[in-house]
């Protein structure tokens, strides 16, 4: 039966539910080795999967594991998720913030590997956070707080491991059907009712052209909505960093700063975009949802009034030479700057430098004179030059006539 | 590197010698995975593999080993492979004859898994006869007698047995680039000159298309000529088995008495044809090469007085049901009643009966009448039932107008 899946699949031909579903417990329970696995990923890969194939293979992701149970509380129950981006802080303004408006965010995120850590790294920047929350404590802050952010536990999509570390072993990441199952697969394990993509593309994106991430948000909306869940997805452009920060700590000041009601206009659209309700701008203007952000941060052992951890990097400006327009900030090559300072992590083991990173004085549109402050570097002892290399060639300037 | 060849391949771009080269490298050496390894298959199965790049991937698996030396003899060295069909004992006849003919034969076999043992398995059923030569003895028996068939050693192509693993693992088969290499490169290492290919087609054979059979042929001849080796290649039809007999010590036999000049016509002709020299039918006509092949047994370790192994098995008649012409004689159907006898294996490690088989006592366009004996089955202690049918259903008799 295995072997028929293998050759239905590479022959391009339409797998049954029944037959994904083997091939993933299979996969779990060992039965399918990893080369086959691997072979499946490839064919995959190669020949595609239709809407139906794709939310089949969601499904058996999500049942190889535990799905979270809030039987024991209110609704709605909703989540975000990002593609992911340079300074992509959304999700520690959009959690509270939902949450303020009287839905639960039951948030599982992601360390992640890139340019700057992932939403965990960046919370535990504050002192005493845990992001390793047991199954009643979940309970506990979601019943009282509205919302939590914390790590995956061992038992949510344990398939979704194995394939992921498969999927990067042998060249089969950028995958529409596989990408969309790997997300869904977490975010459905999570018990949510309703869910909101947020599909980046451009230089500092996984998609790098608009047409790729429409691809994949339609594929995501209607296999979200296949197995079940209420989804949406924003299309955001990614070519240049999202807010002023790039970083760990120094994205956590501006995450506060935004749901002060102080934050940069285009971190707080997209939140509110996200979340797609009216009462969101309101809310956030008024800065109500900063105190929801503080209890979920004292419910996760966070001490809300303690300086963030790192502090006391040196810092470094960076100038401009020319006066003119800016044309780019490329976030690829920003991203890549607060990467070489100690920010990020190529190895799910590595430590990051929590304090490390970068404050944009200037975005695309915004005039800059000759010697002007283009970026404040946060830096520790690593990368100063680099980083600088790398801003240098982030922006493009374009003289005046 | 590993990852570039990889991603390459999976978006249909030809890999130049050294991708390959450092590919198959890492194959052998660890650096390549399994799953790395499978999922290489599995897009060289999607994407294909031009004849450059299949030449590349066969000389890096021929590298991965040892070649044989013959430099202390005069050659020209030459040997044959067929794809492999029921009741095929052409290597026990070809062999002596080609070395009666002043070639040297230096044939690496293999036992394989089917209806019947490998020809190895055939030549086993001869009392003494070893086929795990040592480096040492092939030169000798080489230079002796002209000719030897022996087992792999364990230095010929040694990427060639994990691929071929991970092959069956995957459903990574029957793609002709990963056949081809499979074959030439084990086939290469033998040091040969000149190789002539039996590719067979039909109902009993791996292709079961003549344009399956075809193709692959076509791409056999122009890599084996690309790594400098005068291929050439014959299509035989293998919807009716070869010969008269099919299983191990009754093959011995049939293949003795063509040697003597007494064999059956198309066993006899596709030799001569696979020799390609026209002295060949006269030697076979006059039994000269039969001593040769003595030679060989004896040279082997082999008696070829001695009875083969085997013998004393009962005896059981399948006659036809009607009068009438014989219009097929399935060779899938009629390997299967010998393998369901015990002629045959489908793990590597299972034993084979050497004495049980059959006697095709009428092929295709031949007349029968009712009661007359189809075949006469050497039987043991199994199967005698299923074979009956087997054989019952293999053949087609249409009654007279």
């Amino acid at each position: 039966m295995i072997h028929d899946t293998l050759e239905a699949k590479r022959d391009g031909k339409t797998l049954s539910e029944a037959q994904i579903r083997e091939f993933i417990d299979g996969v779990v329970d060992g039965r399918v080795t990893r080369p086959q696995t691997a072979a499946f990923l490839a064919f995959v890969f190669n020949q595609g999967m239709t809407v139906e194939e794709t939310v089949a293979l969601t499904m058996a992701m999500v049942d190889s594991g535990d799905r979270l149970d809030w039987s024991q509380m209110d609704g709605p129950f909703v989540d975000k998720h990002s593609t992911g981006g340079v300074g992509d802080k959304v999700s520690l303004v959009l959690a509270p913030l939902w949450a303020e408006l009287g839905c639960r965010v039951p948030m599982i995120s992601g360390r992640g590997l890139g340019h700057t850590g992932g939403t965990l790294d960046k919370l535990e920047s504050i002192s005493g956070f845990r992001t390793d929350l047991e199954a009643d404590e979940l309970q506990k802050v979601l019943a009282d707080v509205g919302c939590f952010i914390s790590g995956q536990t061992g038992r949510l999509a344990p398939a979704d491991r194995t394939l992921y570390a498969l999927r990067n072993e042998t060249g089969t990441v950028p995958s529409i059907p596989l990408i969309t199952a790997s997300i869904l697969s977490k975010k459905l394990a999570e018990g949510i009712d309703e869910l909101v993509l947020d599909v980046k593309w451009g230089s500092g994106a996984f998609m790098q052209t608009h047409a790729a991430a429409t691809q994949l948000a339609d594929m995501l909306c209607r296999v979200g909505r296949g197995a079940g869940v209420m989804t949406r997805a924003v299309l955001t452009d990614m070519n240049q960093p999202l807010g002023r920060t790039v970083g760990n700590a120094i994205e956590v000041e501006e995450a506060v700063a935004c749901l002060k009601g102080e934050g940069p206009g285009d971190l707080a659209t997209l939140t509110v975009d996200l979340i797609g309700d009216p009462r969101a701008r309101s809310l956030l203007d008024s800065g109500e949802a900063y105190e929801r952000f503080c209890r979920m941060v004292v419910a996760q052992g966070g001490d809300p009034n303690s300086p963030l951890l790192g502090s006391g990097c040196a810092e470094r400006v960076v100038t401009a030479d020319i006066e003119g327009t800016i044309t780019a900030c490329d976030a690829l090559r920003i991203g890549k700057a607060a990467f070489v300072l100690g920010a990020g992590r190529e190895h799910a083991t590595q430590a990051i430098h929590p304090g490390v990173g970068l404050t944009l004085h200037k975005k695309v549109g915004e005039r800059v004179g000759p010697g002007e402050p283009l970026v404040t570097m946060r830096v520790a002892d690593v990368g100063v030059e680099r980083a600088e290399a790398c801003i240098k060639d982030a922006f493009q300037v374009s003289p005046d006539e």
